[in-house]
């Protein structure tokens, strides 16, 4: 089995030195959060995800989700796990304290989901989408349904789930055709089938709380006829209450190459009866803002399963002898593989995506604290162009390099990395569905480029550039930092270019924009995790002496990324400004 | 399930067009293999693999090869298969007519390797082992032993396999513990474990044929007292009729991420009856020839794999309806997602990647067999130094690249992709053995750089380099293939310049080396691709007008390899020249 260890040190470092956000460090609702806080509840998440909820990631593989007589049961220990989950609190962490929750920021709580993706991704998802459901009512509901469904939610009781997809679309939620129909009494009967509904049933919860998309019968075609309805599994009294089933039953859940503990399921909704949520014909705008969020959490999903491949993979490299290294000093027998250069340099290209990864998330949690939270419209919409413009890259450049590192890792177990008893084959299955779920890496890309890049009355990308520069420019002066500063602006140079290309033919040639996004995204992630590790090296240059081993493995881990990992760019630029003539010329027979 | 078409007019095409191997062309022992009988066989397997092998893949996902009572059973419908596989003499299409084999050349059992490989990597691997030990006993054995165990490998009644690995020792051989003790009569007994033992045992044949490795006790320690042993499962008498069985069994079977139809096995030899193969001491040089022909057979796979990955990625493609495309003329609803930039972008990325494997690979087995069958020594050996340069490159480039091809394939099913239903996560999961075994692709790149590349007397990368110049050189005159020439020229004296460094840090430098030879051989595999997708081109103008249609589809194709796939070297060459300083100096804590 896979072992883990919270990397929290990494964390507390980020959480001590790079909150540099000032609007964030403003804001009056998380004056209390401190460093002493945020280690305390770091090192009980930590405790709990090391402890209680690691076990669960093999127990969900061996033994998945069933469906008996219509009914989800999760793998074994899950109902355990999750009864002292909720119990402590977990659930609740960065809800409004008004409905019972802890309102931590996501500068805490976006740790933590990275420490329970590393745990067990399947045994997350349970309350993942809850939390989800859980701010999709919190900003889109009315005050009767929120004091109704809320409190159960934060407390765990009760959970939550998002139901898009059906048969004929995933992507392409305009062609979606479940139908709401409008009662007396203000409600709705819903009726239709949705897929791949993450934790659509399962025996944890006494209640789950669907929010549907679907078409009232009176609304346009495409995604301007779709609302959002809240739809309990369990109707819910006036007085809060549970009364009878509602007409929602699980037809099948999916057999999975990963994350086979979660219960992926095929949901029937049957005259259901639901709650509007938000305004008519406005019910895809009320769930990206779940969605939003959830995609940033799927990114970092990629990097807890990224995180406990790393481990994994060095810890082994510690134990394992196989081959003699160039500077060999044993006579017979074999070096440990940690001391031949290649495994090294896998090793560090891992850790060296893994906390740019990290610190990124960590400026990402800032801004979004700030779009939610500000005082002032203008900070809290500047922060949000960040945090859109962003999403996208995180959830694909996360996902992605997810797979590459759970892959590098069971390369350094060789033989054992494929089988079941070592658990790292495991992480690599489980980490595949993360560049699929909530909208595609591809999806992420168009979204970046037709609707990130190119505004009408805003240049989000150019002010992104403008941060950057003005970090190299601070560094420039840094000699130590200098080269690296260079290497990145040198970079960023080319980004601009690459971004001007698409803007350019934008206008005349939207194929070569497609056939480029996704080339485009894995620039603009690159530039961004440089942007992170040049943050992380003026801290570490700064504060060397007081932790001297910590900070030079900063300093040459962020080596190794500009050196290593930072070129990938010229590739992606070339490769994407070719046009896209034989591409779309192409007669696929 | 997936579906699959043998993709035999490709395969004609270079049978007839690109057997450029004037050696080749001369060798007496092929004369009669024409294109007809070319035909009329790949034919036959297309018919074979398609219809009879294809669904064993999805049988042998769902119910694994088990051990039950010490005895492994094969998955259900793979002993009529086999039956049925080695009645019509599949197992002896390559090997020598005097044993009984049907005597056909490399240049048509690739093409056959890549078929099974498609259809059912574990089936195939039932008896793919036994190629390789047949080859290997072919080769080294003395008359005695070839007479009397070649027959019935030939006609597949009697089965071979590879035991390398042991516990403590897979890339490291000179590690291993097993012992032959000589006896009396000139046998040796033969005692330890060996793992990961591809059909170590199973129930389709009546006997199996184990090539060992062992140390005699008067040995050296290291791979200079390695020798090597044919034990077989049921002992043989004189008369070739089976004995008593032997002391070998079957300890467990591996439980893996895929190619779970094949029996991976713990094998104890316990005081086992085994004849010497070859000089003693030299058992690893002998095991080498079989090793390195498997390590291409390994490439084909990842091939096959490939190939059927993207054919029904581009089936489903022509059926799934979503989002609009750019040039998009419905009103409402979606279009196919042919349609969209982006998803032909990566069907083509699949496309001009498979077909240029599959031009090098026939480049690769014309090679081969020039190098075991010419009559002057000097053209085979300078044949077998191709050979020995290509084998990691074909090994390793292929096997990665069967993981994004697989993988973007799955991405193109979007969740449907992730589940069991469709059989597409299971080619990904089938394919990821292979940059696993037959030597991990970092051994692979430490094989290319240190015993390939720099070479005491000769100098086998400057004579290929030659080759391409050759090429690039007589293709430059033709207008519309110059741009492309143009350009490979450029990458190919960058890749000279890569070499240089790599021989100069060879000197003093070898931690340089070793942290750059995964990126160097990822950059000789992308040259290879692009010189053999030169050879396409330069036919495809001159024939354009014979078949239209397919030669069009070859330009276009080869325009994407070059324009998107090619520049993939820039930076894997500004990475690798990076250095290594800064990775080994790292305290990994």
């Amino acid at each position: 089995m896979a072992t883990y260890r919270a990397p929290v040190d990494d964390m507390m470092f980020l959480f001590e030195k790079l909150r540099d956000n000032s609007h964030y460090n403003s804001l009056e609702k998380y004056k209390e959060v401190n460093p002493d806080l945020a280690k305390d509840i770091l090192e009980q998440a930590a405790k709990l995800t090391e402890n209680l909820i690691l076990p669960l990631a093999k127990s969900g593989d061996e033994k998945p989700a069933k469906l008996e007589n219509g009914v989800v049961r999760t793998p074994p220990g899950y109902k355990e796990a999750y009864k002292k989950f909720i119990e402590d609190g977990w659930v609740s962490l960065s809800c409004d304290p008004e409905y019972g929750g802890q309102g931590m920021p996501k500068t805490i709580s976006s740790f933590f989901d990275e420490m329970l993706s590393a745990a067990s991704l399947s045994f997350k998802l349970y309350s993942e989408l809850s939390i989800g459901a859980y701010n999709c009512i919190h900003r889109h509901g009315d005050d009767s349904i929120k004091k109704k469904f809320l409190p159960n939610m934060v407390k765990g009781t009760w959970s939550g789930t998002m139901c898009l997809t059906e048969p004929v679309c995933g992507t392409d939620l305009g062609l979606l055709k479940t139908k709401a129909v409008e009662q007396s009494d203000g409600t709705y009967k819903v009726t239709g089938q949705k897929i791949f509904i993450t934790s659509g049933d399962q025996d944890l919860t006494e209640n789950i709380i669907h929010l549907v998309l679907a078409r009232t019968p009176d609304a346009p075609s495409g995604t301007k006829g779709i609302s959002l309805f809240l739809v309990p599994k369990v109707q819910v009294k006036e007085d809060g209450a549970l009364g009878s089933r509602n007409g929602v039953s699980t037809n099948s859940i999916e057999s999975k190459m990963g994350i086979r503990g979660s219960a992926t399921c095929v949901l029937n909704f049957d005259n259901a009866v639901g709650h509007m949520i938000g305004p008519k014909n406005k019910g895809l705008s009320s769930m990206f803002t779940m969605m939003n969020l959830e995609r940033i959490v799927v990114g970092l999903q990629g990097l807890g399963l990224s995180e406990i491949a790393y481990q994994n993979a060095l810890n082994y490299s510690k134990e394992r002898k196989q081959g003699k290294s160039n500077s060999s000093k044993t006579k017979n027998g074999a070096d440990l593989i940690i001391d031949h250069a290649d495994i090294r340099r896998s090793l560090l290209n891992m850790k060296s995506i893994i906390e740019g990864e990290r610190a990124l998330s960590f400026w990402l949690a800032q801004q979004t604290e700030v779009s939610l939270h500000h005082k002032d419209d203008k900070i809290k919409e500047e922060a949000l162009d960040f945090v859109s413009l962003m999403t996208p890259v995180v959830k694909s450049l996360f996902s992605d390099m997810g797979m590459e590192i759970t892959s590098e890792a069971m390369q350094i177990f060789g033989g054992y990395g494929y089988t079941k008893d070592q658990g790292i084959e495991q992480l690599y299955r489980d980490n595949r569905i993360t560049p699929i779920y909530e909208g595609t890496n591809s999806v992420q890309a168009i979204d970046l480029v037709f609707r990130k890049l190119v505004n009408k009355d805003k240049d989000i990308i150019g002010r992104y550039v403008k941060l950057i520069e003005t970090e190299i420019k601070k560094n420039k002066n840094q000699k130590n930092i200098k080269p690296l500063a260079d290497k990145l602006d040198k970079y960023l140079k080319l980004t601009v270019d690459f971004t001007n290309w698409i803007k350019d033919k934008m206008k005349n040639s939207k194929d070569d924009v497609s056939a480029a996004c996704n080339d485009y995204l894995k620039v603009l992630g690159l530039i961004a995790l440089a942007y992170s590790w040049l943050k992380v090296l003026d801290v570490s240059y700064k504060e060397l002496s007081k932790n001297k081993k910590f900070f030079e493995d900063k300093i040459k881990t962020a080596n190794f990324f500009f050196n290593r990992v930072l070129p990938r760019i010229d590739s992606h630029y070339k490769s994407a400004i070719s046009g896209s003539k034989y591409i779309m010329d192409f007669k696929f027979n």
